[in-house]
């Protein structure tokens, strides 16, 4: 759509680089902004430029902070250093720690394996992550990520690797490591009816005993 | 949802405040932005400072525009000046554009009347356009409002105080005026089974002879 004004078609195109904002979108968003208050744009302009001032990643964690060095998860003295939940990421954070199912640390991989488009090991903050549980006295790994093909391949290969840590305890002797994933099945409130089979045979698969 | 980050928060905040654009969506849109190379944030604040800074109101017909007076439709000279129509938003015009049918020029009234919000005729751009219709040589008006409460209040009053004009022809004639708004009816494309019995009802009403 032709706007005849060049800065506007600018930050149409900008905003239409956001997820889910088409070109009609973008454009609303646009006129939006113009018919708001300068005041608008002005706080709009300063929210961007203090995010990326100040925020960068942790470097214990990778998840997002704007701290000098730690992110609020790994300095929460409440949380047990003993488990970490590996995300891909970090505002799946957020998403898991309002759960309230979990009070351990976090692990951000920013992406997941994805030979298809190029993505390997190195892409992924997956050696860190290595290193972490080596040095760290970690005993517990949850993977929690998407339950799609690259979820899938990322939380397998991650385990090998992890499998093949040689891991020692403050005492010397060797210290094991319990992997596991996030359940597969009906979501709460979920209708069988619209489950997809794979689902369905994945929740009887790990079906409870009550 | 608690992010733990002031600055992202901050930004949060500021982009659910556009239309359509609830928390959930915002925070997906902030975390987009802070994933994405540092560029992108330069580039989406610049586009937001040209805006600010190039984009005003036509002198003429209070459309956007960056020229230093008049807007691309007010200085095209493929347009006839004898026909106007009257919008609520800059956007619209290119809605009404792009469909080729009409090649005049416009007035954007910036909002409709809406007593219970209190919106008036002098909250909206309606003197002006009673001004510029004494003064130009124009003689049809298109009402291209909402089909909604505020657009049919706004169209009948605009009509009235249209009407209420003596206006004279360039040779000292009483100059006639048209004045008319978008038919109601069936989309193009629409299925009678969706539509509400009021669209229906104008459809029928407003039928045309094959």
């Amino acid at each position: 759509m032709i706007q005849h004004i060049p800065s506007l078609e600018k930050l149409v195109n900008e905003l239409a680089k956001l997820p889910g904002v088409g070109p009609k979108t973008a454009q609303r968003l646009a006129y939006h902004i113009l018919r708001s208050p300068a005041a608008y744009n002005d706080n709009l302009r300063a929210a961007l430029e203090g995010v990326k001032n100040s925020v960068h990643e942790c470097a214990r964690c990778f998840s997002f902070t704007e701290n000098a060095d730690l992110c609020h998860y790994c300095l929460d003295p409440k949380r047990t250093d003993e488990s970490i939940c590996i995300v891909e990421d970090p505002a799946d954070i957020i998403r898991i720690d309002t759960s309230g199912a979990f009070r351990g640390r976090y692990h951000v991989l920013h992406g997941t394996l994805s030979p298809l488009d190029g993505v390997g090991p190195k892409d992924i903050r997956l050696e860190p992550l290595l290193e972490r549980v080596t040095r760290e006295p970690i005993r517990e790994i949850i993977l929690a990520l998407d339950a799609d093909l690259e979820g899938d391949t990322t939380a397998l290969y991650t385990a090998k690797q992890l499998r093949g840590l040689n891991l020692t305890a403050q005492d010397g002797t060797r210290r094991p490591l319990r992997i596991s994933r996030l359940a597969h099945g009906i979501p709460i409130g979920g209708d069988i009816d619209y489950m997809d089979y794979r689902t369905i045979g994945r929740a009887i698969e790990n079906r409870v005993e009550l």
